[in-house]
């Protein structure tokens, strides 16, 4: 053993300041992760509080098996539970591959982790410096240029990174050579085809060799770009809670266009996956500005993959391109939950309340008129749909409801006085959700 | 010549967006600067509004002078006046000697740049990619890593790159054959030994072999990154106005505790560089960050090279430190400005008033008293700097005006009798500036 034990010591004081949790390693059976769960495994303070492996079986290689029962024997010399769990990844070519297993793992660590319980993941320097560059040669900002984040809330636990800052690869694999620790020789991570390993065996050698200093470097633009992407994360936070209509989950395109870019790209983003849909492009983004600029009226909009963005009413809307919908489409209904093609649903409001007799849904096909109840003319749904401010994505979907062929009600908004008399008969009026 | 010309076509769309200001091109005689240069003598356009080239002669190849004489007869031939600038460059090695041409060339043009004029410099989307890969291995923040602005101002004129996010060096290169123009090969472009061309020669190849974007994505890292810096420039400046008192040039130092780090480390530097004086590494950062924190009346002090930053009375203050003062050193004085050991003065008010008889002027040794005209009791100098809040700093580099072995003044704080008899007589009051 050599004198010096940085990676005993570093985790010795970062669990005296992190004095809460039981502890889950991350242990894939490589030389990083054994070094990670071997010290752990001789601080009684780790032991004291609860200290367990889990290691994921990504089914990818033909010994996976064998390596599992490796980690198991592994743990019980050191006398820890050990949990082993399969998962499926969608195999596929070169970076594809590892972001898919690492999506995999993070989805059963998630599902794994007790309530209160801490993952400690093995990332150390090196991993940080590689992601950074990643993160560079995909384009990304300050957020991505952070680099990975030492903690965040996981499942019902919380993720930990306690080496990322203090240790290196080389110390790691020192500690490993000192104990004379069993690991697992991954072929995969010699595969230069895979995106990190090239960074890892061509590029980061090369630039050591001249800027010695480089990982460090390249850890503290790290930091210097965390640090950016937070302040400008309250920023934007803030601006978002004035920005957005909850109501009806609009946002305000002029005062999203008054923002500084740093702000409005991200605050799009995040109202977008609010919606469980994915960023614009740059390009698409420059689009989305150029028409929050424009002349109010011309209700632009802005398509990508099924994502639909409009500018309308002064106003920022988006949402997921329905599927196409059969203008022919009808349904006969009388009161109980229906799901229109397009995705939204029509009920009654009193879920038990049923109509007196059955009426026929069907889809705008255009110049229909409604005489509501109560006004002297027969209206154009056009025009009600105009005064009303129904936004125009929506109306081809709005389920117009007939008695024969008489139209008696527009979803939950205008009734002819025959519909207001079928739903007072009911006991209950209509709701339309329409799709998100 | 090619069917697509992107550089004429660049440059045609980029003078109609900038449409005011004479052109000087920074020409060096390599392919790039040749490649704009040629492209924007064919345009009327930019001959319209005045076109010349500007050649700096580094001195630091034997062939140097010839390259002059090729880059005058260039211009010649395209009709262009030519003006050649020699500048001494400190031969250093490696990276510095870069950073060293480049200070030297950039103070030359902000000499030569006629008013309003705008120099044009070459760079392309390659160049800016190596930029913001040498940014991140010297530790840059969003402010490096968003590599060259497109504009600044420049002396009396204005710096342009109207390639850089449009034009690749292959385009220019391209070109640069398809017109057949002549250019200097300057040996040093191929010597791996200069950090830029490490990155050109031996990463950026190997980067692109695998990721064939890696510069649109690194150039958009930039864009992002840029924008972050500027949005949060805009906000350490409005704090800068707020935490900085401009009669003492100090800062509040519980405030800029509170700002979040992304804006704490920009102001701080920002109040320093006003100063003259540098910036802290981060460990010295993160010492004055513990002391601001620490209890007050402890006026600890964090020193770099010549920097000293105090924190004292809730504020912090910089000033360089002064040349080593001896204690035992004095002065005749009766009102001449008179430079202090420090690098302080002391005048009178009215630059023509003198004293009636001449005053020594010595500096503290502890223990000095004085009776302030119309006070009952003699006071300690400790005392009344105390009260004063003199800065500690300030205190041993304080002049001391004596009439024999009798002490009549305290710079300009505290006057025995004799001391404002003296003054009145002279009819001005004396003028302490302490070194900053």
């Amino acid at each position: 053993m050599s004198e010096t034990q940085p990676l005993p010591d570093t985790l010795r004081r970062a669990l005296a300041d992190q004095p809460h949790g039981a502890l889950c390693v991350a242990y894939s059976g490589g030389p990083d992760s054994t070094a990670l769960l071997h010290a752990l495994a001789q601080l009684p303070a780790a032991r004291a509080r609860g200290l367990r492996a889990l290691h994921i079986d990504h089914g990818l290689h033909a010994e996976s098996d064998a390596w599992a029962e490796h980690c198991r024997r592994f743990c019980a010399s050191l006398d820890l539970p050990c949990m082993v769990r399969c998962v499926a990844v969608a195999t596929q070519r070169g970076e594809g591959l590892e972001a898919a297993a690492r999506h995999a793992r993070h989805a059963a660590f998630a599902a794994e982790l007790r309530a209160g319980e801490i993952l400690l993941l093995a990332h150390h320097r090196d991993d940080q410096a590689e992601t950074v560059l990643l993160k560079l040669l995909r384009g990304a900002g300050p957020e991505g240029l952070g680099g990975m984040r030492e903690r965040r809330p996981l499942g019902r636990g919380e993720l930990w990174r306690p080496l990322l800052h203090a240790i290196t690869r080389a110390q790691l694999h020192d500690y490993v050579a000192a104990h004379e620790l069993p690991c697992i020789d991954d072929p995969s991570n010699a595969d230069t085809r895979l995106a990190r390993n090239r960074l890892r065996h061509e590029i980061l050698p090369r630039l050591a060799a001249y800027w010695p200093q480089a990982v460090d470097s390249i850890l503290h633009s790290a930091t210097l770009s965390r640090a950016a992407a937070d302040a400008l994360r309250a920023q934007w936070l803030a601006a978002y809670a004035t920005l957005h209509d909850a109501a009806n989950d609009s946002l305000d395109a002029a005062g999203w266009l008054a923002l500084s870019p740093a702000l409005r790209e991200p605050l799009l983003d995040h109202w977008l996956h609010a919606h469980g849909l994915p960023a614009p492009t740059t390009a698409q983004r420059a689009q989305i500005e150029r028409q929050c600029a424009a002349r109010a009226g011309t209700a632009p909009c802005v398509r990508w993959g099924r994502t639909e963005l409009h500018v309308w009413k002064n106003r920022l809307w988006a949402h997921a391109l329905p599927p196409t919908v059969d203008p022919a489409w009808q349904a006969r209904w009388r009161g109980e939950p229906l799901a229109l093609p397009d995705g939204g649903r029509l009920m009654l409001r009193d879920e038990h309340a049923r109509l007196p007799t059955p009426l026929s849904v069907r889809l705008r096909q255009g110049g229909e008129r409604i005489k509501p109840a109560g006004n002297a003319h027969t209206r154009e749904l056009r025009d009600l749909f105009q005064q009303a401010a129904l936004p125009p994505w929506q109306r081809l979907a709005c389920p117009l409801l007939y008695e024969g062929d008489a139209l008696v009600a527009v979803a939950d908004r205008w009734f002819s006085a025959r519909g207001r008399e079928l739903f007072d008969e009911a006991g209950s009026r209509p709701l339309w959700l329409p799709a998100k």
